[in-house]
Order: C-alpha cells, then sequence, then structure tokens
C-alpha cells in the first residue's frame, strides 16, 4: 500500500473519530435497573418510601388529589433493584421528587437522582423531564452523573412495571449513556 | 493546485470542524415559543392551567403570598403556542413547577419541560434555571433532550411577552441549541 | 526535520486535541465559593433567607419535621461569598430549593443556581442532585450555565462548613467545570 493511501485512510478514520454525532447512536453505557414507590396513606407508616407533602387547594397529604392528583409533590427515597423483586437486595436509593401536573390525565415531572454503592457502580446519575405515565414507555434526560457516571449524559427510558392502587409502584428504567467520560 | 497545499487545506478544516467550541457559537437549532400560565386563585378552576401547591407560614394557596411571592410553589400544565395567542392552535404542553424565592423582589426558579407532539416536532426538552423576572430577558439551561431533540444541550432566552394581575402571563421563549445530536 | 516528520507529529496532536475524554481529566475552570442558609424558625424573618413551604402529614412550616425532616422542602435565596464569612460582600445569590428525602438519616436534594454578578463573574451555574449531608464531601452535577459560564458543564464537591442548630448552615461549594465553551 502506497504512503498516499495510506494517508487517505488514515485520515478519513480521523474524520471518522472527530464528528462522532451521526446516528444511528450506539450508548457508550447501559444499565437496567428497577425502583419501587410505597407512597404514604396514613397507615403505612412502617413501609413507605416517600410522601405526599404538597397538595393544591381542598387536598391533603395522605391521599391523592381529586384530579388525576393534579397539584400533589411526593418526596421519595426509594429502593433501587436489579430485578422486579421488591425483597431483593437493593444496589442503592433512588431519591428525590415527583410532582402530578396535569388536570385531565396522569402525567407527572421528575427530578431525582440514582445513588448507587455496590462493588460494581459507585456514583449518582441525576434525571429529569417530563413523564406521561400512561404510556408504554416515556423517555426522560440524564442530565449529570458523579463517580462512576463522572460527566455521563444519556436517556433514560421508563416503563412502569407495576402498580397496586394508589400505594405501590414500580418502575423500570432503562438507562443508555451517550456521552460517557472514563474517571 | 499541488496535492501539498490540498492537503494543507484539508488538514486546516479538520481542525477547525473538531475544536468546534469557539465563539462565536452559531446554534445549530433555534426554536421560538410562547407559553400561557393561568394561575387558579379559587374562581376560575375551568380555566387554570396552574396551582400554588405550597406556600410560606401564613400563605394560602388561592393567593400569591405576601413577600414578592417568597416561598410559593406552582404545579403547571400550560398550553404551548407557536404566536402570542392563548387560543392558537397548541404544538404542545409545558409542564413543571416554578417557585418564587425572592423576598425583596421577583424571581423565581423553573424546572419543566416543553412537551412537543406536532408533525414538526416530537420530543421533550427540559430547562432549568433562575428567572429574574424583571429583567426584560434572561437566560436559562436546556439541560437536556429526548425525541427530535434528543441529547440536546442550549440556552433558553425568556421574555415576559404579556402578564394581567395576579393571574395570567405568557412567557416567550427563544431556545437556541448548541449541542444538537441528529436522531 | 523533514516534512514526513513534521506531519505525523501535527497529525498526532490532531487526534490528541479530538479524543480529549480521556482521564486524568484537569478542569477549564475552578470556583470555590460559600453560600449561607438562615431558616426561618417563626421568630427570625428579618434574617432569614429560607423557608419551609411543604411538610409531610403532622409537619408545620416553622420547625423541620421529625423524622430527619424527611418530607420538608425549603425555597432559598441565600448570599454567596468568597470566604467564610457570612458578613463578606456577597457576590450574588444561591436560588432554589432543597428537599430532605430519607426517613433514617439526613440526606437532601437540591435543585439551584448561583446567580453571579461582579466584575469577575457574570452568569447563572444551575446544580441538581443529592446530597448525603452527613458525608464530609459530596459530588453533584453542574447541569448547565449561562454568561459567563456559557453552556458549561463539571462537578461541584459540596462540603458542610459550619451548622449552627437547626437555623444556620454553610456550604462550601467546589466548583470544577469539565466541559467549558468560551463566550
Amino acid at each position: 500500500m502506497s504512503a498516499k493511501v495510506s494517508l487517505v485512510i488514515f485520515l478519513t478514520l480521523l474524520i471518522a473519530s472527530c464528528s462522532a454525532k451521526r446516528k444511528p447512536y450506539t450508548p457508550c453505557k447501559s444499565l437496567v435497573l428497577f425502583f419501587h414507590d410505597i407512597i404514604y396513606n396514613g397507615n403505612n407508616a412502617a413501609n413507605a418510601t416517600s410522601a405526599i407533602v404538597a397538595a393544591p387547594e381542598g387536598g391533603n397529604l395522605t391521599k391523592l388529589a381529586a384530579q388525576f392528583h393534579f397539584g400533589n409533590i411526593a418526596v421519595f427515597d426509594d429502593p433501587i433493584t436489579l430485578d422486579n423483586n421488591l425483597h431483593s437486595k437493593p444496589v442503592g436509593r433512588a431519591q428525590g421528587f415527583y410532582i402530578y401536573d396535569t388536570k385531565n390525565t396522569y402525567t407527572s415531572w421528575l427530578g431525582f437522582t440514582f445513588v448507587l454503592n455496590t462493588t460494581d457502580h459507585q456514583g449518582t446519575i441525576t434525571f429529569a423531564g417530563a413523564d406521561p405515565i400512561m404510556q408504554k414507555t416515556r423517555d426522560i434526560s440524564v442530565t449529570g452523573g458523579t463517580g462512576d457516571f463522572f460527566m455521563h449524559r444519556g436517556i433514560a427510558t421508563i416503563m412502569t412495571d407495576a402498580f397496586e392502587g394508589e400505594v405501590y409502584f414500580r418502575l423500570r428504567v432503562d438507562i443508555k449513556f451517550y456521552d460517557c467520560w472514563s474517571y
């Protein structure tokens, strides 16, 4: 192979590596995790992992509000597991809040962080975005990370894996990082 | 043109494309949208798109608090339009919350998402940041996106386009993305 | 030096500058700042810079809640200083909210913005993430910036520099930006 041809190949590869933002994107890291939310209803103090802390006029803090829970804010500290079993050994905590923000359907807005603390993963992943609960899957933004997830960004696909009345729900979160920084 | 000169030009262009973070920055995508907030005051349940859900001691949920509304949190699900007319066909919903956070002037902190669902735009744009309301224009961060706005980041310039008493306000949002990922 | 050797050196440097995300990372910009939070307790209206605005069932807005303050949301507008003296000339305001989100230890979730307005720094820095208060240092994400911090991202290391009862605390924030855009 001539030097000239080598150079062309080399430069082509170089350009490809520089202008990396082309589809289809391949995640540089992926995680699938579950978290479990048990909301306080006045009778389950021992088990509850979340609590209603704000409600619209006429609402209260032990029952989700009338119009599709519009105006409720819940604060949570939920166990994260590797599978869909509430009783599996937690690998971390999902901490933050959700608000119900629509009057004529169920939607919420999420701001929360996964705090992971295992031999496999040490660090935090922070999420923000709209969660149109009634859709089978919905994407929210991964806006930052620390530790093993230093400076990471990505997309999380959320699925409601189970819900029981207005007390328990379980979310499956498929996290795909597209911007990874090794640390 | 000699091969050598071509190579120099080529490499120069290559360097320029690699070290892209130089001013002046040109947005890779821009959008101008309006959203409309009608806050619940006890008498406008049918029209209201937002509600006060938290207030400081002594406050209530149908009237914004005394000291420049310090301590109020409002949850909203506001229509987004392409122009400044509340009655134009919505292109999506602005969903999230704002808090009033200063005792001696009007400032707020915003965490919200534009959920767009039209033939032109499908996806979400998430915003976070301080909003010093009394300034004519103020910049907040676009921290993430999904769908057509997959992994996007940028800056949104907010202007109060109209306000009527303490019930209605309309914001104009000039979104400029500087980090775009085609999808 | 032959033209060929020059070219190799040149291309090597070019590759290095393109694939920048390698450890060890060096911050492109660093800042150390302090902010001071005086929470309203019913008797300190003149000095208070923050207020409890949401509480779990049974709680109130002048006293942090019983179970490690689980379920409290506080809104704040705190002075930022260059040193650890509450009475130093402020260089800006820290504005946003924190929530206490665990029932069996002190942890919070933070969403806030530094609004800086001095000859040295004009612009905003927005933070989000979990704050496990009892740890000596904890990292949260810097998710965006405006003005001098246009499009910046990074990591902030938070330390509790002082606290006095349940009324005053001071945080030291070491901000390290790893993604800087000159503006």
